[in-house]
């Protein structure tokens, strides 16, 4: 199947949409439409958060009329079951759309190939696979819960050139600057959750939550002008937290993770999650299968150096971040990533580089595990 | 004074010349020099190796007759002295030279404005100062001798991301990969030379030494064809090495360091200097003074932690050069920079980036301590 080069810019376009949801639409996929009729663009629209409408349904109201006849390209295969709305595939027949140019099928299986069928029956064209690499980064999280009942992981870490995220003494206040700082704001913003522990947050006293003002970049708001917060999940194996510290009084919803048949209550202001859990730590593959049940496609982890390893061990990182700072504390500060002692250097644990930039004095550094991403 | 858009052109033509003398010059400075006569080039050359003709000479031969009523364009004063051959500035003044434009003034203070002087008496019209940062960045290590009377200090470290030098049993064979340590070799080639310690050598079987064939791009060699091999200094306070080691087998000087007042011979193939020395390890700063009283202009440090460390709280480092893989040892590996504890944040040892580049899959970081360089 070949596409033209205006069927790259209308896509292309639709790219662009998309993007505009990634604040807002977790749990939902971001995605974007653009309806184009004689080759000009007659109707647009991206979706913006769950429960309101769809990319295809906005193009179509903008369109209006226009859309009788119209080609529609869009990022994601329209879907073709009654959720929170209708199913676009039904809105684009009705409408009377010739053709539907799509980049890629639907992961989620109540979708998977019945929207084209719904489409194809109909009379309608449908085209498949134009500009999928990019579709698909529009959505590493959804597709990675669909495909393989996980979240996508990424895993922030902030140290020193020495890989030093504290001094012997704790503090750590402030090794990365304001911008990487900014910056880690930015991305809570775009994620489904925070994980942390409850080791980091009684350290740190963290947050975990978005500050908004604070992030390097604007974020779009919510319909009603609030902001979607992360959901914040800590793990706390040995129920330390109190509900008296300072993540209790922010807003977003707070879920600590307690091991299987615990039978404490959560503190106000707090939800459980129960984990499978051995006397060391929790089973982090379970764990993900978990979230992933709840609906969270991007998970960004905010903990030391304990978490950092056995997420590294377990292969459930897909995205390493490090933000790294000019500086140097010695050995005698506190590590990046414990592990298991090495006694082979070919045993180290290889990433791959796959994007570095300058914030600030600082690097932003990001990787995947080698032979993976 | 202003400069023509022609200068610029010509004296960058004779930093561009000065460049190739980068690998055989210690410990004279490099230096490029250009003949102009209506607008054409007539001559140029540069400095090839200590002993051999300065850049001057060169281009005043290959311009023979055109020299009379050339401009000269020099990236360093000519000289007024006597030293292995005869002074440059002589040699301009009979050639009947109209005008000399020099980068900056020689801070030899065998030279320091008398080769100008010279110059000016015979009529000679003398303009300085154009591009001399770029000059001045031709002979860092020259400089810095002359003007601190101590060598330029790189300090070179080869790191994990998380900052591990070496395995916790003491495995390092290779973290880093075949191109950086191919840019290693580039730089010994470019150094006076290299210092290490015993510890180091007894450790990793370290050569110290320039194998050009494994240069990440061509060396140039001395006029009789041979490579000029970097001094190789070993700190050996407790004099550890026995003349057994590997780097006694290596082309070179060899110059173990050890205390001074220690009586013990050299073993065969090495030659001695004494340093100042406490009970825990050499005064770093008298030994400085000492390297450059043997006309060592770049030093080029390739040791552990603790020198590392030494020098970076000592301010003994005029760039650090960390070659980083992207890899991960975890925290019993052993770490990058040994520093007295460290109990605020704001103590750390910060630094500014100058260059931050790939090479194969690593990362080559050169920064300066902040607020030098």
């Amino acid at each position: 199947m070949s596409f033209s080069a205006d069927d790259h810019r209308f896509m292309a376009r639709a790219i662009e949409l998309a993007r505009k949801g990634r604040f807002t639409t977790s749990p939902n996929p971001n995605v974007g439409a653009v309806l184009v009729k004689s080759g000009q663009v007659v109707g647009e629209g991206y979706h913006h958060q769950a429960g309101g409408p769809h990319a295809e349904v906005v193009a179509l109201q903008q369109a209006a009329e226009q859309a009788r006849g119209a080609d529609c390209y869009v990022t994601l295969e329209p879907c073709s079951h009654y959720g929170r709305t209708p199913p676009c595939a039904e809105a684009l027949i009705q409408a009377g759309v010739r053709r539907v140019v799509m980049a890629m099928q639907d992961p989620n299986p109540q979708v998977a190939g019945r929207g084209a069928a719904l489409l194809q029956a109909a009379g309608i064209k449908v085209q498949s696979g134009l500009m999928a690499a990019s579709a698909r980064a529009l959505n590493p999280g959804f597709l990675t819960r669909m495909e393989q009942q996980r979240p996508f992981v990424r895993l922030k870490l902030a140290a020193s050139l020495d890989g030093k995220t504290a001094l012997n003494n704790g503090a750590s206040q402030w090794i990365t600057s304001k911008e990487a700082r900014a910056d880690v704001q930015l991305q809570r913003a775009q994620s489904c959750a925070v994980l942390s522990t409850a080791e980091t947050v009684l350290r740190d006293d963290a947050r975990l939550s978005l500050r908004p003002e604070q992030a390097l970049s604007p974020i779009n708001p919510l319909q009603n002008g609030s902001y979607r917060q992360p959901t914040r999940l800590v793990l706390d194996r040995r129920q330390r937290l109190t509900g008296n510290e300072a993540l209790f009084a922010q807003p977003g919803k707070l879920v600590l993770v307690y091991p299987e048949g615990c039978t404490q209550q959560a503190p106000a202001g707090a939800e459980l999650l129960h984990a499978p859990c051995t006397q060391e730590q929790f089973d982090l593959p379970a764990l993900m299968q978990l979230l992933a049940q709840q609906h969270i496609n991007t998970l960004w982890v905010e903990a030391g150096a304990r978490l950092a390893g056995s997420l590294l061990q377990a292969s459930l990182v897909d995205e390493f971040w490090l933000y790294q700072a000019p500086k140097i504390l010695g050995h005698q500060a506190r590590g990046l990533v414990h592990l298991t002692e090495l006694t082979n250097v070919n045993d180290a644990i290889a990433l791959s580089w796959q994007d570095i930039r300058q914030l600030g004095p600082d690097l932003r550094f990001i990787a995947t595990l080698h032979g993976r991403g």
